[in-house]
């Protein structure tokens, strides 16, 4: 992508009563003034007003017939969002005239901007690092008092200071290293006590591997928490999917109102988002389409927190002891739900449910009749304690973030390792390089290639 | 509607990059200043800053935690779309960030506008007239460079002064015939000759009908030029309105991306939208239900200006006589079409089709087998000569400014009327009068109504 040419772009949304255009780069107000004709007491050309001013006039055709009267905002460089001349054209909210001025603007020298454009020349004018910049895509995304919080956090640099401390701290660690190599062969000199070290490299580790469980409540708050239903093909789960979505469903269409595949299986419960996850239905087969069926339901099994394994309460015994062998084996570290369904049509609770982890909880409902779904949304509202957040609270949501926070673990991990069985100080060295390498892979330094910023920048709307 | 209020909107569409906010009001400045923290060099309060200018900086919580990072721009009265102080946010463009800010703005004082509040405003204070308002709102909806022309021009005046020029016309009339009321008394004094005063009568009925006439032309240009498609139930009809739409489906979509009805319907041919009404089948029957919709077929007819008649051509000419008195009569001044469908079936054209208007057209196809497609394309096209518009060309596409005029046409005509039968010039004057009223509430004179206004700026758009 040439970031030597002027860039345009609809920022805002189709529809509404205004609709604003964004024009940066070096040839931003010229290019401007040439489609402009200021009006009022004094008019003007952009490239005579001042910065952080506001202009009235019309934008012309060259045939000099009026496409609109439009406000234009001046900005310059540096002190504008992407570091460079800038200018936002203020229209009507007419898609006929924005597109009419953005045809206009492309003739005149400028070229329309891709995905997250104006963003990425903040970031590689310093405006701001690449965590920042991530940030506003998620900001503007925002749905929720949590999301937007962290989202803001985030943006204002929280996460950037946090990471900026961390490195003060590893590069402290790699000098006392250091020294220690360049005197190894002075045996005379006493260096620093490798406890010290440990010390030292037991702090870092805490604050990263902090960060990276914070992943775990990030990615609840951005997604929701997964809830997987499972069970035997008849046992209801369809059913019971139903009518937890059906029950809330209005609230859920005012929170996501864009994304049809996402309102239909997100429920907001108590202010918590479950993210439900329908599965195949498992049984013991030969059909290898079906097996495949079944395989994916045990890998959405594997990514959920909470598992819903619904069981047809008139054969209850015989189907938990059937599938337990595949079921519990993926539900280790996850809070395994048993419903016992058809509750309207048996009421006994089956004796013996045995053999199952200590913590499975077991509840009663019809999904059909709509009994028991009650005291299955609170506890699905107890069983996901997520924490209250506080404005200076890091959490890290973005998953290119949270791999290579999880690359610095494993490298703090083996310097700590290398400290304990007094490797030499070349291979402690080296870890902690990369250490650094990849924590400052996250804010963007000198050393992110174009095709990470190309994928990071895709992901944005046009516009921003 | 109170118009001493602060009011507060959102004034883009939900998504896109950048989201805005409107206030205008006299408290505009103030309750901004009380949510807003500048950043910069020169942190003033927006009430010391001068209009036209920008400033930085944060909107905060009661609490002090920021909702976002923002862009404002200041607006000081008289100098402001609506006459009043203004001041305009922008924001990130999450929907929860601008709910946020328009709640924060209501607890301090702003009231959330109707729609089109803000231009009822300039209305109220004088910065447009009443036809200039109503262009705004055309103006955001206009989709071609036809409709947008026509919103332009009246948005900038240009109906304005043609209406200012009729109404001097007609001043200049009036003192005419009170001149020679005033000194009726006095038989030695010579009065303004009747003929000129006819001549001057002419001219405004001229323009007057003028302008009247040009609304179908305005109406084509916004809504597409009525097709009715009428016929027997089985010949053909819906086979026809499906090939016509589907051949153009693609280009249907690109212009009327929103309302879904209208797509169905609307097809650009040759750069002419024309909208197809598809009717019920017409037969003999004694079942009522069945003769509603039949009669509703029979009104659709009339709004039509090219009628589309489908016959089966297996038995054209028995169709033909059978519904000849029903649908003849309606379409005296449209342009016939008869469409011998089936021509797969049965090649020979009918021999004898006796009894039809001059200009009717005739044309074999199969809508099934799609031939004959094209040419019935190229006919509609044909028979639709929509005139060229220049920017200054004066068009009435607003069916209120249409009723206006057209009772003025009749006050003129009475006028005409009068002059001619040498009425007594009290009578005259009295529609003179009444002509002149007519046109002063097409811009909204003093004579306007709450319930007028309400009605207008109701079908606004928020934030406009």
């Amino acid at each position: 992508m040439n970031t030597q040419d002027t860039i345009c772009a609809i920022a805002t949304a189709q529809g509404g009563a205004i609709g604003v255009i964004r024009i940066s780069g070096k040839d931003a107000i010229a290019i401007t003034d040439r489609i402009f004709t200021p009006v009022g007491k004094h008019p003007l050309p952009l490239s005579e007003r001042k910065a952080y001013t506001m202009a009235f006039g019309h934008i012309r055709q060259d045939d000099g017939e009026i496409i609109d009267e439009v406000l234009i905002g001046l900005f310059k460089s540096p002190h504008s969002y992407t570091g460079e001349d800038c200018v936002e054209i203020s229209c009507h909210g007419s898609s006929f005239i924005l597109q009419q001025v953005m045809q206009l603007l492309i003739r005149k020298g400028c070229r329309a901007a891709g995905p997250g454009e104006f963003t990425q020349r903040a970031f590689l004018n310093g405006k701001m690092d690449l965590s920042q910049a991530e940030a506003v895509a998620d900001l503007i995304a925002s749905s929720s008092a949590a999301t937007h919080r962290m989202a803001m956090n985030q943006m204002r640099g929280g996460f950037s200071r946090e990471l900026s401390a961390l490195r003060e701290r590893l590069l402290h660690l790699t000098s006392l290293m250091e020294l220690e190599l360049d005197f190894s062969d002075h045996e005379e000199l006493e260096f620093a006590d490798r406890s010290e070290l440990e010390t030292i490299a037991g702090d870092i580790e805490k604050v990263i591997s902090g960060l990276v469980h914070s992943f775990s409540v990030g990615n609840v708050l951005k997604n929701g928490i997964p809830v997987a239903i499972v069970g035997e093909t008849n046992a209801g789960k369809s059913t019971l999917l139903n009518t937890l979505l059906n029950e809330e469903k209005a609230i859920v269409s005012d929170i996501h109102g864009t994304t049809r595949d996402v309102i239909e299986d997100t429920v907001n419960l108590s202010g918590i988002t479950f993210r439900f996850i329908d599965t195949a239905g498992i049984r013991d087969t030969h059909d290898t389409i079906e097996n495949m069926g079944i395989a994916r339901s045990f890998h959405k099994m594997e990514q959920a927190e909470i598992v819903l394994w619904v069981v047809d309460n008139t054969c209850a015994e015989a189907q938990i002891r059937q599938l337990s062998p595949r079921i519990l084996p993926l539900c280790s570290n996850k809070q395994l739900i048993i419903l016992l369904n058809k509750s309207d049509q048996v009421s006994a609770v089956p004796t013996k449910l045995s053999g199952l982890p200590e913590n499975t909880v077991t509840l009663s409902i019809s999904a059909k009749e709509k009994t028991g779904i009650q005291e299955l949304q609170n506890l699905l509202v107890k069983t996901a304690s997520v924490p209250e957040l506080t404005s200076s609270d890091l959490i890290v949501t973005n998953v290119r973030h949270y791999e290579a926070l999880s690359l610095a673990l494993e490298d703090i991990h083996r310097v700590q390792n290398g400290l304990q069985t007094h490797l030499s100080g070349d291979f402690i060295s080296q870890d902690l390089r990369e250490c650094l390498f990849h924590l400052a892979e996250i804010v963007g330094g000198e050393i992110t290639a174009d095709e990470v910023l190309g994928n990071i920048f895709m992901k944005f709307c046009i516009g921003k």
